[in-house]
C-alpha cells in the first residue's frame, strides 16, 4: 500500500497555488487554513484506514453477480470505505453550508480526493461518479430535481453514473440511440442500452442515480437532439422514501484487464417499457450539459492517472532503497557487500521518471481545480473569464498527459522491482492494469488530441492558447531572475516559441483547406504542447521550492527533491518535443496516405 | 486468436535473408525451398489447432498444485500442444540428421517457432528453455552427457529449464550462494535455492533437466566461481530410465500478471543432502558457458516480444477494419453512415506504429538468427567471424527494442478496441500483461543498455560497431539509387553519423576518468542505437520489397505496406534520436546528482 505524502499536498496547496489567499474570499470565510488541515487529516486516515487496505483484495475477488439474481455483490469493504467516506462529509465537501456541505475549495476537495485515489482508486470511483453527477443536477437541475435527487447523493444514501455510451457509440455519441419519449405527467420513457457504465449496478448505495443521454423522439438528429435524463434505479416518491422499480436491468458485468473493483455495466433501460427519465434542463442541450461532467471527469480521470502514478513511484522507491543488489561500476569486488539498487544510476532515472510524471500530473491537475476556484469565486468578472478559458484547453492535457505518463511511470515501478514487480505479490501490475483504463475512457487519447488541436487551440480566435503563453510567459520571466533555474527559463521560451510557429503552421494549413493533414497528427500535437506545459508545470513548481528553500520554509530534502525532478524533466523530457514539432510542421501525409489495403 | 501471416515469414526468408541461397551449403543439402515450406506450414497448422485454441484458457486458468500435493496441474492442452510440438521433430529441428533431428537451418526454426509464440508465448516457453537447455549441453557436454540427457530432450521426453537466478541474487549473478560440493563419484552435491524458474515444475514431460548455476565450494568468489551444472528432477539411469527423485523441491509457484500459462517457481536444491549436480564442461566456465543460452534466449524473447506485437497487430488491424464508429473530418453529416475506424488517421498511425515495431522487430530478430547460420555454416572463417561479431552488438538490441516497443505496441492495440480492449473478452490485454515480462526477464532493459554502451560498443577496439557501421552503410548506398528511398537512406546516414558521434563522445569520456557520467546514461544510448538499427532494419525491408515489386514477386499490398511502415518510421520514430544523442554528448549528470534522500 503507498500513501500520498502529506508534504506534497502541503506543497502545493501553501507554495504554489496560494490557497491560503483563496480562503480570503466570502464564499470560504468559515474555514481557516487549520481547518483545511484537519480535512485532509481526516482524507488521509480514511484512505489509509478504510480504502487502501482492501486494494489487492478488490481485485482479486472482483464483483460478481449472486448465483442466480441479479444481485452484484462485492467484498464487504468496499461499502464500509465508501459509508466512511460519506459519513466524513466527503461527498458534499465544496457544496454549499446549506444543503449540509462543508463549502470547501474545490482545489481543496480534489487534494483530498487523491489521498482516496492514491490509496484505492477503484473503491474510489463510486463517489467519483457520484460526485460527478451530483454537480450536474446542481448546475441544471430544478429545485425539485436537487431535493428529490441530489440532497440524497450529497449524503451518500444515492449514489450516481454517467450513462453516455452504448454498445455501438463509444466515442461517437452522435450516434446513441436510447430514446426518450414524453408520457402526459412530464416525465418521459426511456429505452436503450448503455455499455461500460461504471458503478451501474450494485448494493452499495440504497439507490443509484443515473445521468442517461437520449434522443427525444423527433428531435434533431445527431449530437443537436441529445438531450440530458435523471434515470433512477428506483423511482423516488416525494417524500424521498423509495418506489418501484424503475425497469433498469443489468444485462452483465464486463471484466477488466483492471479497475477491477468498480463494476463496469451493460444497463438495458425500458426493457418492460416502465422506465421513467427526468429531462435535466433544456430538451436537446444534454451533451453541453453532460461536458461540464465530462471536463471535471477528465480532470478527475487525469487525477487519478496521477495518482496510480505516485503510488507505484512511491512503492518503488521504498524498495530501491531496501534492496541490495549488484555493485556500482567502479567497485564491483564482488568481496564488496552489495549496495541498494537505488544507488544505481538507471535506478534513479525510472524514479525520477515517476517523479517527474506524477508530482507534475498532480500539480498540473490541482492547478486546473484552482483555476475552477478562480471561476466560481474570483472578484472579477474578467478573472473569472480568464479562469474559464485557461481551463479549456488545459483540461485534455491535464486529461492526457498523466493518462500517458504516468502510465509509463508505472512500468517503470514495475521494471524496478523486477521480477517481483511481474507478480500479484507486489502492487505495483495492479497499478498499471488499473492505469491503462485512463487513456480510454471520457474521451480517448486521440479524442483529447482532436480537442485540442481541432477545437481549443483555436478557439476564439486563439485566445486560450494565447492565455496559456501569457502564463507561462509570466513563469519564464520569474524564473529567469533565479540563476538556478535561468536556464530552464531559456529553454521553456524555446518550447514555447515551437509550439507557437507549430500552431500558427497547423492553423494556416487549416485555414488553407489543408485540415486534414493538420488534423491527422494532432497526437503529436497533443505531446508537443503536453510536454510543454508540463515544463511550465515544473518550473513553477521549482520555483516556488527555491522560494520556499530561500525562506527557510519546509523539508529541504522535499524541496531540493522538486529542483531535481524540474532538471530531469528539462534533461530528459522536453527535448523529445522538437521531433514532435518536426513532424507536424511538415504536415506529414503517412497516415492519410497509407490505404487499409497495405496494412 | 491471431496468426502469423505466411506471407511475412515468406517474404524475410526469401527475399530478405537469402534462405533459398543458404539451402545450397552442404549442411543444408538434404533440403529444398519446398521443404522449408512443409516444415512453416506443419509450424502454422500446429499453432493454430494447438497452440492458439488455449490461449485464453491458460492464462484464466494458471497452473496451481494439487491440493496437498507438491504436484503442478494445468489444463490438459497444453501437453497435448507441447506433445504435438515434439512429435512433429521442432525440439530437434536444428540438430543433427544422425541424432534425430531435421538440421533445418537456425533461421528457419525460428522462423517457424515465431507462428508458435504469435498463436501463444506461455505454451511456446516450455519448448523454447527445452531447446535452449538441449543447445548448452549439445554445446559444452560429454557424449555421455548428451546421450543421457540432450537426446531425451530432443524427443520430448524430458524438458529444460535455465536456473541462473535466487531470491537475492537476479541481476547480480556474482552473488549467487548455491553450492556444488565433489562427490567421490564425480558428481556434485548441490545446495540452494533458486528462484524465477520457468517451467520449474510440471506434469509436461517424464523429467526436468534443470541447467543450474552454482559455486564449488572453495572457488574463485564472483562470476569468476561459477559453474554450470546438469541436474536432473529425477535421476537418469545408463539406459535412459529413470532413477530416483534427485531433492529438487518446489517451494512455491509465483503468480504472475501476465505469462500465467507458463509455471514460474521458486525451487530448493539438496534439501535432503541428495540433489546430484553434473558438472557440464570445466569447472568455473558456467557464466561463460550460460551466455551462450542466454544469448539465444535474449534473441528469443526478442522474437517473443515482436510476435506478442504482431499478434495484437493483426487483431486490432481486423477490429478496425470492421468497427464502425464516427465520421470523417470533413463529413460530419450525423445522418451519414459510420465509417470502419481503420479511417480515423489515428487509428492508422496506432496500426503503423505496431506494424513498424512488430514487423521490424521480427525482421531484425531473424536476422540475428540468420547470423547464427552464417556463424556456424559460412565457408570462409572470416564471414563466420564477422557473423559473431555483428551478433554480439545485436543481441541486446534484438533483446531489448522488441520489448519495449511491442510492448507500446500491444498498448495501441487496446487503445484501437477502446473499452473492449480493456476487458477480458479480448485478447489484445493479455498480449500486453503477457509482454511486459520480456523487459525483466534474460537480463533487464538497464542491464541490456550497460551490455551495449559498457561492452559491446568498445569490444575489439569497436570492432564490433564498426562492423554494424559498415552493414548500414551497404544499405545506405543501396537504397541511395533507388528515388522513392534515397530520403531515407540520407536520413538513415545522418543518424548513423550521430551515432558515430555520440559513441566517440562517450568513448572519450570513459578513457578520460569520466565513465560514470557516460554510462549513468546508457539506457538513452539503447535507444538511440536501436532505432537506428530498426531504421536500418526498416530500410532493407523496403528494399527488398521494391526489388520484389518491379520484378515482379509477391503481393502487392503486402509490399507496399512495407514501404508505408518504413515511411512511417522515418517520419515518426528516428527522429527521436536526436533528443537522445543531445542529452548523451552533453554527459548529463542529473542521475547522478540527485541523492537518494531527494526522491
Amino acid at each position: 500500500m503507498s500513501r500520498m505524502d502529506p508534504r506534497e499536498i502541503a506543497f502545493l496547496l501553501d507554495e504554489v497555488l496560494e490557497v491560503p489567499g483563496l480562503l480570503d474570499r466570502p464564499r470560504f470565510a468559515h474555514l481557516d487554513r487549520g481547518a483545511i488541515d484537519q480535512v485532509l487529516e481526516t482524507a488521509a486516515k480514511l484512505a489509509d484506514e478504510k480504502f487502501g487496505p482492501h486494494y489487492h483484495e478488490a481485485d482479486k475477488h472482483e464483483p460478481d453477480r449472486e448465483g442466480g439474481t441479479g444481485k452484484v455483490v462485492m467484498i464487504p469493504q468496499v461499502k464500509q470505505a465508501v459509508d466512511a467516506f460519506a459519513e466524513a462529509g466527503f461527498l458534499a465537501a465544496h457544496h454549499d453550508e446549506e444543503r449540509g456541505g462543508l463549502q470547501l475549495p474545490w482545489t481543496v476537495v480534489q487534494a483530498a480526493f487523491s489521498f482516496f485515489q492514491t490509496a484505492n482508486i477503484a473503491t474510489a470511483a463510486y463517489p467519483f461518479l457520484t460526485i460527478g453527477a451530483a454537480n450536474l443536477i446542481d448546475s441544471f437541475g430544478t429545485e425539485a430535481q436537487k431535493q428529490r435527487y441530489m440532497a440524497h447523493m450529497l449524503t451518500g444514501r444515492f449514489f450516481g453514473t454517467m450513462a453516455l455510451s452504448e454498445p455501438q457509440a463509444g466515442s461517437s455519441l452522435a450516434d446513441i440511440r436510447t430514446l426518450a419519449v414524453p408520457n402526459e405527467d412530464g416525465s418521459y420513457s426511456i429505452t436503450g442500452t448503455k455499455q461500460w457504465i461504471s458503478a451501474g449496478e450494485h448494493e452499495l448505495s440504497e439507490n443509484i442515480v443515473h445521468m442517461v443521454l437520449a434522443k427525444i423522439k423527433g428531435g434533431p438528429v445527431g449530437v443537436k437532439g441529445i438531450s440530458l435524463f435523471i434515470v433512477p434505479r428506483y423511482r423516488v416518491n416525494e417524500d424521498g422514501s423509495l418506489g418501484d422499480h424503475n425497469d433498469v436491468r443489468l444485462v452483465s458485468l464486463l471484466h477488466k484487464m483492471g479497475y477491477r473493483g468498480t463494476t463496469s455495466t451493460i444497463l438495458a433501460f425500458g426493457e418492460e417499457g416502465r422506465c421513467q427519465g427526468f429531462l435535466l434542463g433544456e430538451p436537446h442541450k444534454g451533451l453541453s450539459y453532460m461536458f461540464q461532467m465530462m471536463n471535471e471527469a477528465r480532470i478527475g480521470v487525469g487525477l487519478g492517472a496521477a495518482a496510480l502514478g505516485y503510488a507505484g513511484y512511491r512503492y518503488s522507491l521504498e524498495y530501491a532503497k531496501t534492496r541490495p543488489q549488484g555493485r556500482p561500476a567502479h567497485a564491483k569486488d564482488p568481496a564488496s557487500p552489495m549496495v541498494p539498487i537505488i544507488e544505481h544510476p538507471d535506478v534513479k532515472r525510472m524514479l525520477l521518471q515517476q517523479k517527474a510524471a506524477s508530482e507534475g500530473a498532480l500539480a498540473l491537475c490541482l492547478l486546473c481545480a484552482r483555476l475552477v476556484d478562480e471561476e466560481k469565486t474570483a472578484e472579477e468578472p474578467e478573472a473569472r473569464k480568464r479562469a474559464a478559458l485557461l481551463l479549456e484547453v488545459l483540461t485534455p492535457i491535464a486529461k492526457s498527459w498523466p493518462s500517458e505518463h504516468c502510465l509509463e511511470a508505472n512500468k517503470w515501478a514495475i521494471q524496478i522491482l523486477g521480477g517481483y514487480g511481474y507478480t500479484r505479490d507486489y502492487p505495483v501490475e495492479q497499478y498499471y492494469r488499473d492505469n491503462r483504463l485512463n487513456p480510454i475512457h471520457e474521451g480517448t487519447y486521440g479524442i483529447q488530441a482532436l480537442d485540442l488541436l481541432g477545437r481549443k487551440a483555436f478557439m476564439q480566435d486563439g485566445a486560450a492558447l494565447a492565455l496559456l503563453g501569457q502564463e507561462v510567459q509570466g513563469t519564464i520571466k520569474a524564473a529567469a531572475e533565479v540563476p538556478a533555474l535561468a536556464g530552464y527559463a531559456a529553454e521553456l521560451g524555446k518550447a514555447l516559441a515551437l509550439v507557437g510557429e507549430t500552431t500558427a503552421t497547423l492553423g494556416k494549413a487549416m485555414a488553407g483547406g489543408q485540415a486534414a493533414p493538420a488534423l491527422a497528427n494532432a497526437v503529436a500535437y497533443l505531446e508537443l504542447v503536453g510536454h510543454t506545459v508540463l515544463a511550465w508545470t515544473w518550473l513553477r513548481l521549482a520555483l516556488a521550492a527555491s522560494k520556499a528553500l530561500a525562506e527557510g520554509r519546509g523539508d529541504p530534502d522535499h524541496l531540493n527533491g522538486k529542483l531535481a525532478a524540474c532538471r530531469y524533466f528539462h534533461a530528459w523530457e522536453l527535448p523529445k518535443i522538437r521531433a514532435q514539432a518536426k513532424l507536424l510542421q511538415s504536415l506529414d501525409t503517412t497516415t492519410l496516405e497509407t490505404p487499409a489495403a497495405w496494412l
